[in-house]
């Protein structure tokens, strides 16, 4: 028996909720379910407006056509992230410019290189809290304010975590950029397959926000009895989910509590019970001061490429699977012709050297026991 | 209690194969229901590969990024359609050309009237099945040959429909263009609450179809083991549906046959049943020889907007819901203005006079009934 890297979580109220929904003869978009989890996050963490998506990736597309990214425009974004941070831009023409991850277990965008990275071209940053950790979003929002920049932030893994900035405010992540992109994708905390949320904190993009989410039309207003009919008012596509997805997610956000406690235990095992492995030149996350962890991911930095392929041989000998996360973006097969600057080092070094170890909601004591046990003998007989 | 206009119809198994996936651990797309699905649609109507999508519209703008639609390209796409058939390839920067509908009681897009809207710029013709009837693809598929364009179905509407071609052959709708999307929306005959399938008949964008459809990444020959570790290739999008929303899909497949069967019954119904109202001006659908009926909706075609309109106030006041569809997109408030062209005066006369009655699987005699003798009735003492 391997031990998975992930394993789905279920509450039990998943297939409940689908039947509900379908026996009420309503399973196209924007029905009960999905409006009971756009008011739950709403009301939980203070966002002003969300819309639930198909995936993250949609919910960054929408943001790209809401900033009106034409070809022409700069983004800046990070280097290690998933493709899709870059691509939801790349689809609407523009020219991306990659930024290099910190140093030091932590592989978020260094904030203090961006200003480097800004032309009059800039119209957006889009930053990735990466395993839930913020980013240093009051460095972040200067800059961007100074040079009068959307902030978009990529929170695909940053469902319950928070930023604490230097006036003492503690703000849910997701609730501090214009606009920000979160994921239900079936690796994250919450899930529901494939599943995500646009949230929109600048009030000016939600009224284009809903025509946009609906195809283009304002169908949403002519529902609300605003308008007579509706029709063709905008660019747009068919970004909202299935009433049988919402569903599915409304039954996890019921249980978030629990499952996040659930995680956090299982995230501090592995944080306290790993040896320090730093004369190995093994780093452990990171976590700044300004940072919470919502025990998204619990990952190593190793020294290398060889000491980490090893590692990950070893463990699956184990039955144990652990697997390796981004490929820097800046020298993809698709972008490297592209690109212009002088490399991200720092991306290019978690790209080889960063490793997940499995983390869900139903990993048993004894099962994490024998990973963490793995590890530990392994280095300290090598 | 009113009868409504549509009504999802359950097979009863949804939730058992939604249950089945859940339990399987494996809720993201492209997995085991996923398969059964793109399987049943490739052996049952001889499609080449099908991709299902979390819309039509997503199968749409993954049709306008295979054929590399960008700014200057011209588009042909009748007026009488949904949003979202123009919409895909605005959003790559096509020039839309509208075409006009046909006369008579058939509003598909006049294929006599193409010719006249090609341009050197022209690269590709949408087609929409409109309530599942075939547009004429004999003439259709020569102008496409004549000029090197690329002919796209949409057939959104036109699941287990067929054309019969002047050389005798019976082809299923969406098997004769260059590529294809439908829709699972839980208006059409097979649903999924929302959903699509993007159809690969042309053999050259099978490849990169499956990149665009994985977010831009080679993730799908990785799985496959043909390559090492998956990356950034290309362009593209979250396209691909949640395993719950293919479950839920997989269950009605399974049902196509039964499901057609009783939606036949009921349009024929329809058909026979209403009065002769040709001295009021009012034409019932119009089915050319080279197609066949689907039954995915019932309308009538009324002589003006006001007898529509006094029409749908009589059968509400009889508890029947009966609703318009389309309106002209060429005039529509999004494109108005960047419209070329003489008009599209058939389009007009659908979007003003085109009525749909209740038409879905739990549809009881008794209903229909109702509904057909009010019809009759209010045009005998008229």
């Amino acid at each position: 028996m391997t031990i998975p890297f992930n394993k789905p979580f279920l509450t039990g109220k998943e297939t409940k909720y689908i039947t509900d929904a379908v026996n009420s003869g309503k399973i196209s978009g924007n029905g009960k379910y999905t409006k009971l989890c756009h008011l739950y996050f709403q009301k939980k963490f203070g966002f002003k407006k969300c819309l639930l998506t198909t995936s993250c990736t949609d919910a960054l597309e929408m943001s790209a056509i809401l900033l009106d990214i034409k070809p022409g425009d700069d983004v800046i974004i990070p280097s290690y992230t998933f493709v899709s941070t870059a691509n939801a831009f790349v689809l609407r023409g523009a020219n991306i410019l990659f930024a290099d991850s910190m140093k030091n277990g932590n592989p978020n965008i260094d904030a203090n290189k961006i200003s480097d990275l800004i032309t009059p071209k800039t119209k957006a940053i889009v930053i990735v809290h990466y395993a839930g950790m913020a980013c240093d979003m009051d460095k972040i929002m200067e800059i961007a304010e100074d040079n009068n920049i959307y902030v978009i932030e990529d929170s695909a893994q940053a469902v319950d975590s928070y930023h604490l900035s230097n006036s003492g405010k503690r703000r849910p992540l997701g609730s501090i950029g214009h606009l920000a992109a979160f994921s239900f994708h079936e690796t994250k905390n919450i899930i529901s397959g494939e599943g995500g949320m646009l949230v929109i904190n600048d009030e000016k993009f939600i009224e284009r926000a809903e025509i946009i989410w609906e195809k283009g039309t304002n169908r949403s207003a002519f529902f609300r009895g605003e308008v007579a009919k509706y029709g063709w008012m905008d660019i747009g596509s068919s970004f909202l989910p299935s009433e049988i997805v919402s569903a599915f997610l409304y039954a996890q956000l019921e249980e978030l509590d629990s499952i996040q406690k659930k995680r956090k235990e299982i995230w501090n095992k592995y944080h306290y019970e790993i040896n320090d492995l730093n004369d190995h030149g093994i780093q452990k996350p990171n976590i700044p001061d300004y940072a919470t962890n919502n025990a998204h991911m619990y990952y190593l930095v190793f020294r290398d490429l060889d000491q980490r392929s090893i590692l990950i041989k070893y463990l699956q000998k184990k039955s144990i699977k652990s697997v390796f996360h981004y490929i820097s973006l800046h020298s993809s097969q698709y972008y490297i012709d592209k690109y212009v600057g002088n490399g991200c080092p720092n991306s290019d070094k978690y790209t080889n050297c960063l490793l997940r170890l499995p983390l869900y909601y139903g990993l048993d004591k004894d099962s994490q026991n024998l990973i963490i046990s793995a590890i530990n003998s392994f280095y300290e007989y090598s």
